[in-house]
């Protein structure tokens, strides 16, 4: 199954997009895709209701915006330096344990919409991921276990201004955190379309020439590790994001540095998870 | 006016401390104290409805648990390093701008809750900090306007365990989140009630032995700053907590360090903010 969301910004409705491409306009089931859908088997709820009611949902004109698949969650949760090769690019070692960072939920926005350059960027960055959505509360949960907390798998273009996230002081969460900077989408898949999470090809353009282009078969930590280790630090809650990092080919590995400029267009995607595709303009 | 919130934990209800220190029933205005109640004028509101309302609220036995004093927000950010004395115990560098970190909002919990101190913990720490409750979405706010920002402060025991925190790869964020991490309350006092929050007495005691004892007055980034500052990063929303730093006197800091252990109590307070007591116990 794949979830939408679609409409303007903040009154974004439910959909899904059906097996013929088709997207559906799922208002009539009287949820949004949140932490409580997801916290109540929402998935399973929305499978059954669809069976006997999908025929009849109007469809939805594509020319509508996306929003995010989900609804803004509790905590959006990074995973730093995952790939060996990106890890390399930024000068940092490999970590021996997931390096754990946040970006405020305020960033999120929709696959399609604008990547908005904050005031006073001038290193303002792409990052292709996948990203994990939690589909039950999850507390010291074991890698075992960790696959039945999972509600899907979504693209994720983890923005980030390099020098306010390594020059301003402090933490990371400075240079993640820009309104615009957290573009989620088009949908969310579930599990069960999405058998091999571990092995997709994962990719982003900026204007049209390939900067990012690996698979998640070389993430360090893999998807049911790291579900586990962030457990032990914090309650994961139903509709949060785990963003699980990205691969080498970010402008700051570049020689010279690359950065986003206004005019610049992104584009990215992960096999099975579609296609996003962000214009970048200034603050303004 | 003071804000409450009472009942159990997760089925909070919104009430008040009127003037005569009496607690007061509010579940009748229909809203709780949160991002939406905050972001639509919901004190000025309020205080208008209480007017003619507050004589037929019910009261609220003291023996009811006081939850926090707002709902779960957007998110909490805190800074660290911002009373001078705290940075040199920690062994670390006065900062030239205020260092940010997040605490996941799931460590939410109430002022007098249990800590609960994680699995594999063995540094859990105490710090009381004044925390400001923003009232209105702020975006590259100048300082000379974040005042109309505040909807109130309250009082904030940042539990961290140190050595998730600087020992465990990377970034703070995973001494600071775990559940009952944020203890928060028992008020949210209105700016009109808490005249001079750059001049507050706060302390902590553990097991009734003074730990920190300090004036805000020492902070080194004042709150207009500290919002100004944050504003430019990421967009702070309605409810949103800014923690604005800890004083000496934490455990990290003792010679040798003390941390809290299963039995211990802490209790804190900060003037015209009330005090909050906290027992501390194991993970189970």
């Amino acid at each position: 199954m794949k979830l939408i969301r679609f409409g303007n910004e903040g009154q974004e409705r439910p959909g899904i997009e059906n097996k013929s491409g088709e997207w559906l306009d799922c208002s009539a089931f009287g949820e949004d895709w949140n932490e409580a859908f997801f916290g109540n088997d929402g998935i399973n709820r929305l499978k059954s209701w669809l069976e006997s009611n999908e025929a009849g949902l109007p469809k939805v004109d594509k020319s509508i915006r996306l929003g995010s698949p989900i609804a803004r969650p509790s905590k959006i949760i990074c995973v730093g330096l995952n790939y060996s090769l990106h890890a390399k690019e930024s000068g940092m070692a490999l970590p021996e344990s997931p390096v754990l960072f946040m970006k405020a939920s305020s960033s999120l926005s929709g696959p399609f919409d604008q990547i908005i350059i904050p005031r006073n960027s001038v290193k303002t960055d792409w990052e292709v991921e996948l990203a994990v959505v939690i589909g039950k509360k999850a507390s010291y949960v074991d890698e075992a276990n960790a696959a039945e907390h999972i509600a899907g798998y979504t693209l994720h273009n983890d923005v980030s201004e390099r020098d306010f996230q390594l020059n301003h002081g402090g933490q990371w969460v400075k240079g993640k955190s820009a309104d615009t900077f957290a573009p989620i989408g088009p949908y969310l898949v579930t599990p069960e379309d999405l058998p091999n999470p571990d092995n997709l090809r994962l990719w982003l353009k900026v204007n049209d020439k390939m900067m990012q282009d690996s698979n998640t078969s070389d993430l360090v930590f893999k998807i049911p590790h790291l579900i586990s280790y962030i457990s032990q630090y914090m309650t994961l809650l139903p509709g949060d994001v785990i963003s699980t990092g990205t691969p080498s080919g970010v402008g700051l590995g570049l020689n010279p540095p690359q950065y986003l400029k206004e005019g610049d267009v992104v584009e990215l995607g992960i096999d099975g998870l579609g296609i996003a595709k962000q214009a970048v303009v200034a603050y303004k």
